[in-house]
């Protein structure tokens, strides 16, 4: 692997700025909710890039299909201060005896990749080939769950947070919470109490996250405080409407945190948009639909709501408040349902299908502002095969894979995905067992990883650029 | 415990304006190596300014003593994105039974105090009172010894680590890590093994600094890297000289950690100093004489070299490079051998005396250059109490304490502190041994900690500024 000067000293000498002039520039994001499979996602695409180059292995991809893809190669990261994407490092992980998932990055993470390519209208041994500097960047789609915030003060920010937690599923565990925030009346401002009761706060975000594998969690950052943890721009939490009062206390507390959300909307929450957001040119969206659709009515609702506050982010018009903060370039949105392989071949239309609906109402809204946006189902790497078992006596497709758990080899039909938005009585059913499984020994760390739909996707991001 | 807006907020009345013209303002900075006690200086000294306004308690700090200590409240601090020094939390551990220390803090952390003062001046009832805002910040001590660094390019600074990794202590497990970085030669650049072996190196400084007590360790940040954990600033290592050849893959490779070490010189280690450094109006500096003397001789002569770089940065004359850089204005230095306690009553002056020699060259620099210098020792929160033991016969003076391993109640005599610099034969004699005391029980939480020497500390550090 070749490893190049930062842009910044490129551009120091002049025969380095002549190349640069000839060759394009794209960053895409990539993002979706935790368990989406971001670094799946990325580390297929990277060797899709790297080793697929293959019109068998990837058919809708035109400048593979063409063979105009020349050679791809990692380079160095523009930015010194965000964390390295390890490519490498998840392959081997992949690569190994048996075969493990990639770790999942916290918090945000790129890598720059060259792409050297020949334009569709070249001659085959006629011109010299193109350059595309493509920076790939990784960062969780949480971040993009605090964008209400700004536009909230926090009065209304505090009274939506909290008709969550005085509802199920969030009640069962926030009881003993919000009985400790309604005891500050009338007591003395303690900033030490505050820190404490920040820090349980986080912890009961962590637990709805992680146990109950709930999305819309605020403020995003105490699930990967980072260099945050333990500074004022975490030490608030919503307070009760009715904590709202006249009293000298009452009102030191409520500006207290007042200040602190507001500090966090803008240096945070703001600060993701203006120093990242800005200069993404595409964004890929990850949703996991199969393990809310396992988990209950609840969890998918969760998801569907999460997924329309992240797809918010890209509904920025002319006339969008955001669009008055940044410039946002961003021209080119994919909204993927991933893990498609953990879904018998039957089912995979409806899957498709299914995340058709949940998206509908934000395509129409986002391509009417001259942002492009396709869905689509896919699986990054897959793992599992066609088989067959007796489903209530008949003959049924099933999938057969290693289970993640104990890695034991299984034949499984795992139930039926909903074409459309599930109602009530689906949930009722149980229709759906979602079962997580291992990755699939790879047959030569020559051939590239295994997957359904890469090319279709990855002709969405880049068909036109390397045409 | 009152909380007011921050700086920028009370700016914006004018009311408040006239206020903060009427007080002044301090930046009291706390560094020292771990394990030197910051957490238990910070927590006494605001102890003693909160609880401690007795004449017999703090009978050397002229403003207690001439009973002009109105009150002192902590206060919001002033950023936002910098850790809060909990010091109620830390108070609380202390007065819990069985009493704990406080916990100690990672990176970087701050508090203010308000403190209402009459002037010296003034007549008991007379005028209206004055007013100190009193930030503390605490910072680890290792990122000063980076500031070396920034006199050194890459291969100075790689010739001066390779020279330590060679040698004992270091060299019984550095010869591995050493071993695979020779093997870079004549390979193809690869940035996922740079990657794993930056991460080795930081390994490596960690055994150094958690299992062997060293302090000369860099790059600092490696050991506490927050935000920067994965990212290429921190992604480089020293190389042997003999790596620096003509060969293009040796070139790319030198080249490649060259820029990630001046990226790290210049943000990460200048960026200390522009934020944080050039805001300090006076410098605490903490030393643990104690435990390298138990050590032995190559540790007590790490520290010994530690202390004199971390000294380096408060010499900063008209003509100093780094007055280049910033605009430091730090006019008082105190520089004090902690866990004074530690040690029977008769050594105390011993202590004294051996941290008078180790900063003997530095004080006469430093103060040449307008900045005022004081080294001394003390307990920040005394742990042990006169008792007496049998010693080869005789009735000797000994210290009683909760051992801090088990509680268990000891009196011991911990030996002879020099007076002087130890010379070889000294550590060859065992002659201290080091024992961990726990914090006494306190008797009431409205009693001030009881200190060695804390009055003594606070009157060179506010004195004047009290008067």
């Amino acid at each position: 692997m070749g490893i190049k000067g930062t842009a910044k000293q490129s551009l120091q000498s002049a025969q380095t700025f002549i190349e640069r002039a000839q060759q394009r520039h794209l960053t895409l994001a990539v993002t979706g909710l935790s368990r989406s499979g971001k670094t799946a996602f990325i580390t297929s695409l990277i060797n899709q890039l790297t080793q697929g180059n293959d019109a068998e292995h990837l058919p809708l991809f035109d400048v593979v299909r063409e063979r105009r893809l020349l050679s791809v190669k990692q380079v160095e990261q523009p930015h010194f201060n965000i964390a390295a994407f390890r490519y490498l490092s998840g392959l081997k992980k992949l690569s190994q005896q048996p075969p493990a998932w990639p770790e999942a990055t916290r918090s945000i993470s790129e890598i720059r990749l060259q792409v050297n390519y020949r334009k569709s209208k070249d001659s085959l041994f006629g011109k010299d080939s193109n350059r595309l500097l493509l920076d790939i960047v990784d960062y969780p789609g949480e971040w993009l769950l605090d964008l209400p915030m700004m536009k909230l003060d926090f009065q209304q920010w505090s009274e939506q947070q909290w008709h969550l937690l005085e509802r199920e599923p969030r009640k069962a565990r926030s009881t003993q919470w919000c009985q400790a925030v309604l005891e500050l009346s009338g007591r003395e401002l303690d900033d030490e109490i505050i820190h404490e009761l920040s820090h349980d706060y986080a912890r009961l975000l962590k637990h709805y996250k992680n146990d109950l594998g709930l999305s819309l969690l605020q403020p995003g950052r105490m699930l990967m405080p980072g260099d945050l943890e333990g500074t004022p721009a975490l030490a608030f939490f919503p307070l009760p409407q009715q904590m709202l009062l006249d009293e000298p206390e009452a009102k030191r507390l409520w500006q207290l945190l007042e200040s602190r959300y507001n500090y966090y909307v803008k240096n945070v929450v703001g600060g993701f948009y203006r120093d990242h957001f800005s200069r993404f040119d595409q964004q890929v969206i990850l949703v996991d639909c199969l393990s809310p659709l396992n988990e209950g009515e609840l969890h998918f609702r969760e998801m569907q709501q999460a997924l329309a506050q992240v797809i918010e982010s890209f509904r920025y018009g002319q006339q969008s408040w955001l669009s008055k903060l940044i410039k946002p370039k961003i021209e080119r949105v994919l909204v993927a349902a991933t893990k498609a392989d953990h879904v018998t071949v039957e089912q995979f239309s409806n899957l498709t299908n299914l995340l058709g609906e949940l998206v509908k109402g934000a395509q129409l809204f986002v391509e009417s502002h001259e942002v492009t946006m396709q869905s689509q189902a896919l699986a990054s790497i897959r793992t599992t095969r066609f088989g067959h078992v007796n489903h209530q006596g008949k003959r049924t497709p099933a999938i057969k894979g290693q289970r993640l758990i104990d890695g034991k080899s299984i034949t499984v039909f795992p139930g039926q995905v909903p074409a459309k938005l599930p109602n009530s009585e689906y949930f009722q059913q149980h229709g759906f067992k979602f079962l997580e499984f291992a990755p699939q020994p790879r047959s030569s760390e020559y051939e590239a990883l295994p997957h359904i739909g890469m090319d279709k996707a990855m002709q969405f991001l880049f068909g036109d650029t390397l045409k």
